[in-house]
């Protein structure tokens, strides 16, 4: 399961005030609940990425070279997606006799070669891009809906999402599928990969009619609540099937949560620094749940320094396969972590685009660059950080801090609210082992092709396969490739 | 067991990242959880004044009219302390034949007149103000500590407190005295009130030698570690003397965690703005957690908006008491929410010194006057808010809104980060009836005769019954009686 831009602080068991997830508070309950677990970056198309492939963006090209710093991601007149020759995950359990499912979005790219049938997945309901919209068709198509090889829609059009009250019944197509594919996946006796990608805490935030106003939280809440609702069904579901200790469910995000979209449309990181865009806490610490009953002890908590990438090796071990021993892979097998409580000792490394912000080791992380937003973009009132505001920390420039890294204690300071004395021995200790870890990594890492620099509006969704059965095939404009602009 | 300025995200089960107190989690989990639990002043003399009168600080005289909207406790220089006029709990619950107890800070006045025994306690063991030092005897006396009567030392002389390493027994003395004082009242089958005031949260903040270097948050975490074991060393008490199912437990804090002696002597509060001192979330709401074993329902959650002063109230009810008559008592009894889920429609009243700053009914709260601290404390580097700036909310002048006031919805944005537009309907509706709570209550306040208006330094603890037979009694200058200056 892995949720849009769902927040830290957004489940009862995280402490969010509200408490309205029973049934993600139940699966903690009965799993293991993860308080130090981190995407691979803070925005979603190069965390999807990372954790299909193992690998952080930089790696696997989901990142972009325009700009130094810059978060990009894969809108609709992207160039670029994920490469033939990374290894995604669903392609090597393929080898292991897996049936490999995506439900929701892909946001690894959504011309013909990106496809997700392409690249190890046997079937997919979902669309390729955020469900943004509506567009007019002529200055820019709307997003496809797609079953398998072919689209069977578009947003707005034939899935709608009403933008005024917020009612879309997706969540509800996606249980449903889900549902569907466990029961012919238990029927078949074959085992399986389920990659429930939903999107509806993503903005446009969206719930079904029975949910809208069901929340004290407004109708991000009610979006929560109807996600919730859903992985209790899903968990119920394996339950009623008698799969449910043969098979190994994870819940995590893709970034933090929104904050320029809070508090209608974002949610929350709980005690942390800023959101989603940033480096700080905020925008790439995640909630996260491991639940196989029967295997995981009830009611763990790990303190493990968990990533996305981590969930490509640990299931890989669940599979009985080996990474790929070609290429490096930056995710860990949690197996060990998760069924003998063991502590595995690994830096976290905090990517914005092309450049190493900061990195993590036990309890401390240091910043080698900070950054929110720019001046120029905060004047416009985008605030990747509102209500927060740490001097030196939360800079509108660029700040590199490569020669003196700020250096913070999680522990003591989760919020990165005080710096360390840069006088201090712990300091110093501290800061001498960080840069060790980052000098071995710089070291040795090989960036990938960027994929995210190239944007060309004869590439958008005009035309995908299906739509001439549909009618919905849209002209293209004349090709004009340009360097996309990335502002954060 | 009421906590020295334990923040709402301190514990665990609030969504503490680093999940260190099982034994509190574990009361939640055996107990019901209130989430919408509040303090009544954001500092720690008139809260407890608060708790055992069930009545307002405004009423029950804890509170100052030396500036407008200032925060005041009892320093040992105070002359003021607990009027013979209000009616404790102890007080009332003598009547029910109830052998009361204090163990820990009392806080409403260290003359002789103010002694918690001549306030309805039998017993008592602590001491009456915090504990600061280590004083040179001479400018100011170290403050003492009492049993019963008389005082058996002070601070840092004959109870040590380590300010370099944070070591100190207190925690473990505190706890000794409960274990016992609950055995010998469940021997002689005497139905009991004890109140744990203890206070290692606190500034100077400490933890016995075993709890030291034990928790991932720093000094201030071994204190809570510390306090966490000590109650589940109660608990498991209560159960073995076989007396759990007739014991009312019930867990809060005097106010929010103090964010100025953040991060080393200070806690957490959780995805609230600012801390103690401030009528902000973060300076009012409490963690709480209710706990009787065969009657509260195991793993509640409450979204009642209680208070302190309900405690009064609550063992009241408890003790088949009715709250005295002659006077208007804040507090409202919780039993039909705790033991039958119900849901009591009242508003939280904040206050801060002699002014009604903001109201909360349902999930809306309204500003009528925001203040963290002035331009001039802030310079000082005092910040009631480390690293929270939110524009025309955390103001460091005392701004007024009575006539448009600042609004929020709690649900949407715990934070207090975003203001409803004031041209908003649902802004009309929700003001409309805040408005009307804040003209009942203001139409029939009284307010109680202030007493932390006067300091001497002649009143100090200088030589306190008992002083004599310890060799402890120091001469006390002159009487100099002065307005107390208080910044805040």
């Amino acid at each position: 399961v892995f949720l849009s831009q769902m927040g830290w602080g957004d489940l009862g068991a995280f402490g969010e005030p509200s408490k309205e997830t029973p049934n993600l508070d139940q699966m903690a309950a009965e799993g293991m609940l993860f308080l130090d677990f981190y995407t691979a970056n803070p925005l979603c198309s190069p965390s999807r990425a990372a954790l299909l492939t193992g690998r952080l963006p930089v790696r696997n090209g989901f990142y972009t070279t325009n700009g130094h710093a810059r978060n990009a991601y894969t809108p609709q007149d992207i160039v670029g997606g994920i490469p033939d020759s990374e290894l995604l995950l669903p392609e090597l359990l393929k080898k292991a006799g897996y049936i490999n499912k995506i439900i929701g979005k892909w946001h690894l790219g959504h011309r013909p070669q990106f496809h997700p049938l392409k690249h190890g997945f046997d079937e997919w309901f979902g669309s390729p891009n955020c469900h943004f919209g509506p567009y007019d068709n002529r200055e820019r198509p709307n997003i496809p809906v797609y079953r398998d090889w072919e689209m069977i829609g578009r947003y707005y059009e034939d899935f709608k999402i009403d933008l005024k009250t917020g009612e879309a019944n997706l969540t509800q197509l996606y249980l449903q599928e889900a549902l569907d594919f466990i029961s012919k996946q238990q029927a078949s006796q074959q085992p399986f990969f389920l990659y429930w990608a939903i999107d509806a805490t993503h903005a446009p935030v969206y719930a079904s009619k029975e949910f809208l106003g069901t929340s004290q939280r407004g109708l991000y809440g009610d979006a929560v609540r109807e996600i919730d609702d859903s992985i209790g069904k899903i968990l119920s579901h394996l339950k009623q099937l008698g799969i449910s200790e043969n098979t190994f469910v994870f819940f995590t995000s893709d970034n933090g949560a929104a904050l320029i979209s809070a508090p209608k449309q974002g949610g929350s990181n709980g005690p942390f620094l800023c959101g989603k865009q940033t480096t700080f806490e905020g925008g790439m610490r995640e909630p996260a749940i491991a639940w196989w009953p029967g295997h995981i002890p009830a009611g763990g908590v790990s303190h493990q320094l968990g990533s996305v990438m981590d969930l490509f090796s640990t299931s890989l071990s669940l599979a009985g396969l080996q990474p790929p021993s070609d290429r490096q892979i930056d995710g860990i097998d949690l197996l060990p972590v998760i069924l003998q409580g063991k502590l595995i000792d690994r830096p976290i490394f905090y990517y914005r685009g092309n450049e190493l912000m900061a990195v993590r080791a036990g309890l401390y992380k240091a910043h080698f660059w900070t950054w929110s937003n720019s001046w120029e973009e905060h004047s416009k009132g985008i605030d990747f950080c509102p209500g927060q505001s740490v001097s030196g920390v939360t800079t509108h420039s660029q700040e590199e801090h490569t020669y003196l890294p700020l250096l913070f204690h999680l522990g003591r300071d989760p919020g990165e609210k005080f710096p360390l004395s840069f006088a201090s021995e712990e300091y110093q200790r501290a800061v001498e082992r960080i840069s060790a870890l980052l000098q071995q990594h710089k070291a040795t890492l090989v960036p990938g092709q960027p994929q995210l620099n190239v944007c060309d509006q004869a590439v958008m969704n005009w035309s995908p396969p299906g739509c001439e059965k549909l009618g919905k095939c849209l002209k293209a404009p004349e090709s004009d490739p340009k360097k996309c602009p990335w502002p954060h």
